[in-house]
């Protein structure tokens, strides 16, 4: 059931764009237990594109190709399909008809190489999705499916989750059963979670562990795949269970949950809200709890107080408290927690801290320097920590830290973070 | 001066992590005009990468070859040059020497699996940078330099930056200058660009024009290869300035400028600050407003106000006019504004409240309404638009429109947004 991945794209062998649309088809491809052998880049280069075409038709038993069915010039799958395959193009009736509805609503009018290049396909191809915008089709070829699906980013996806792998059931069968479960980890590096779990993966024969850095996070997947007896099954729930006991805290989440969304979770069981008071981090914190919908059910308000003037107007930090410590300890990381909590009446607060770089940096508190406050109905608590890397970074897992401080405070009561503080 | 890259790894190919490692090796190389003709992708499979190796030594005048360096069982890229190139494995003593010193540093100790696993390469291989803590390392195989990388991002882009370009320096000598532009954009869609620039694109010879959609922006490279004459440099000038003239205030930023810094510096400029009140981006405005080094200079402060409650008492929202109108309206986006730009004495000041999904929508304000106000020294307007696409989207594009339109008028006094409000 192995197919191939073939992307079209200057953008993409610039490295202009990131491939993430490969990754997306390859992932949901291995979710459905058909999966992914190779994945080619080339660029807009029909020789090139012909090349990849006839050798991947040898090896594999479906393909995905995307990218370069566009109205641009230098979109140019049609072509070097039809000169790969000897198909003439032919105009698509459908497709002509979506332009000009295309037209009508916006009220434009396209001009005919516009035309021509949106509606000329290889003969035999079958539009995959008549009814909505993009133009992806299929072409079966010496018996293999060929998938040409459009490069931009939400078309592909809705091709491959309504039309590839629908499709690929009907053509190919219903691929291996698949059993897959991830766990997301903080606070151990790669090597340190490997330690942990080198004996597990041995001791179960058949199941694979992957461990796939995440930054800040490291993934760990267990997967097994081919038939599922309940035996093979009861070892994968063995294996997991043996994986979360060795761990035990460091697993932030499972599968698709994220550590914002099992704090929220949290959060609700007790019927309590959250607030946070950020400065380094400006906003980031607060943008991560209001990444899951129904938010508004435990994040009641954040203040980014970057300057000084604002910590003491909004959050009522002491200005001889700031002249005395610097805005950048743990005395300033207390108050503006406590000032939080205060202001919301929240049962939670967060507050963060820092020198994120690259500017700002002293002796004593170099760049990466952060102090991170929880406020909880019992007590506060400021922890000094050192993240290494730049700007992006310091501030990535300053507010993982203070999220994963309240999960586990929230888990076990304790006022110890994952990362450990300098 | 073409070359490929290899990127190995079952997390690759099975979607589970997306593949930005080439795309910043193939960018690096690109700008130093070295250029990559293909990206192969394939799994932790002895044979597919020994195939793979064959063939690319076979058309490519370098090779990059990235990811399966580590020490756990799926590292097998050593295994599989080895075998592909007749080379024994031998013992590195440098890298014998690092893993100690790891010990040493880390206070643990390291099994003779993991020591050989990273201590054993190819005979002939080169320690790119024996200091460091990766360990790349390069082969020269039928006069072409293969360099094997570590997977790791940041290790990564640290050897293609330090080690790899200046070797290929060395080897093949400088690559062809290159002259490249990118305008970054915010309100037209793909086609519109293309429709504004596609007589350009014809007008001036040997110049490549890329389109690059880049959610919420899209940006346009103008590209310039090959030996640069004063007539080419200047056709490429000519070529840009038409660019500008044909989008306007549509292009928000060139080149390694950002929607943010830009507004960043046209704050100083007149010396002024900004303040930000937000409800359902959460902190995402203040967050790419901080995203720039230095920003204290022009981000005073900013409010998350999630709950209404919080509207009322931290930018004194009138109870009623909430009830009236609901958190998600004009007058309340215009209440925020000000209130934060009276709390910080900021000169401007934006405001975003909306329904950002996938829950709260209703008939007259469905999921996607958001009202964006601008509060300047002069006036406060609030409007209202519709962001189509799911929550991350809704938010993404809200945010950017309140940045843009406070550039806009930054720039030119004007009230109009890039954005179409709705």
């Amino acid at each position: 059931m192995h197919g191939e991945i073939i992307a079209i794209g200057d953008e993409l062998v610039s490295g202009k764009t990131v491939n993430t649309t490969s990754s997306f088809a390859a992932r949901k491809l291995f979710d459905s237990g058909y999966s992914i052998r190779r994945i080619t880049v080339v660029g807009d280069d029909i020789p090139l594109i012909e090349d990849c075409l006839h050798k991947a038709i040898e090896r594999a038993r479906f393909l995905i190709i995307t990218g370069g069915l566009g109205p641009t010039a230098d979109d140019i799958t049609n072509e070097a399909v039809a000169r790969a395959l000897s198909l003439p193009l032919r105009e698509n009736q459908q497709i002509l008809k979506k332009i000009s509805e295309c037209e009508q609503h916006h009220g434009i009018s396209y001009d005919e190489t516009f035309r021509r290049k949106l509606s000329m396909l290889p003969e035999g191809a079958e539009v995959l999705n008549p009814e909505g915008h993009a133009a992806g089709y299929m072409l079966m070829h010496a018996g293999i499916p060929l998938f040409f699906l459009p490069g931009v980013p939400n078309q592909l996806e809705d091709h491959v989750v309504k039309q590839v792998i629908p499709r690929l059931r009907e053509i190919l069968g219903a691929g291996k059963s698949v059993i897959q479960k991830t766990f997301k980890i903080f606070g151990l590096s790669e090597i340190e979670v490997n330690a942990r779990l080198s004996m597990i993966e041995s001791r179960y024969q058949g199941l694979s562990i992957g461990y796939y850095p995440n930054f800040p996070e490291v993934h760990v997947t267990v997967t097994l795949k081919g038939e599922s007896s309940e035996e093979t099954r009861n070892a994968c729930s063995d294996a997991c269970r043996a994986i979360k006991h060795a761990l035990g805290l460091y697993v932030i989440a499972e599968d698709n949950d994220t550590l914002e969304s099992v704090t929220g979770r949290l959060l609700v069981e007790r019927g309590a809200m959250v607030s946070v008071a950020e400065s380094c981090t400006g906003g980031l914190l607060g943008q991560r709890l209001t990444d899951v919908s129904g938010s508004s059910a435990w994040f009641d308000r954040g203040v980014t107080t970057y300057t000084n003037r604002a910590k003491e107007e909004m959050l009522g930090v002491p200005h001889e408290l700031i002249e005395k410590h610097g805005a950048v300890s743990a005395e300033v990381a207390v108050r503006m927690a406590e000032g939080i909590r205060r202001l919301s009446g929240s049962a939670y607060a967060l507050s963060i801290t820092g020198i994120a770089g690259p500017t700002g940096g002293t002796d004593r508190k170099p760049v990466g320097t952060v102090f991170i406050a929880l406020s909880t109905p019992e007590k506060t608590k400021a922890l000094r920590f050192f993240f290494p890397g730049g700007r992006d970074k310091v501030r990535t897992t300053a507010a993982e830290t203070a999220l994963d401080w309240l999960r586990r405070n929230l888990t076990d009561g304790s006022y110890i973070p994952g990362y450990k503080p300098s």
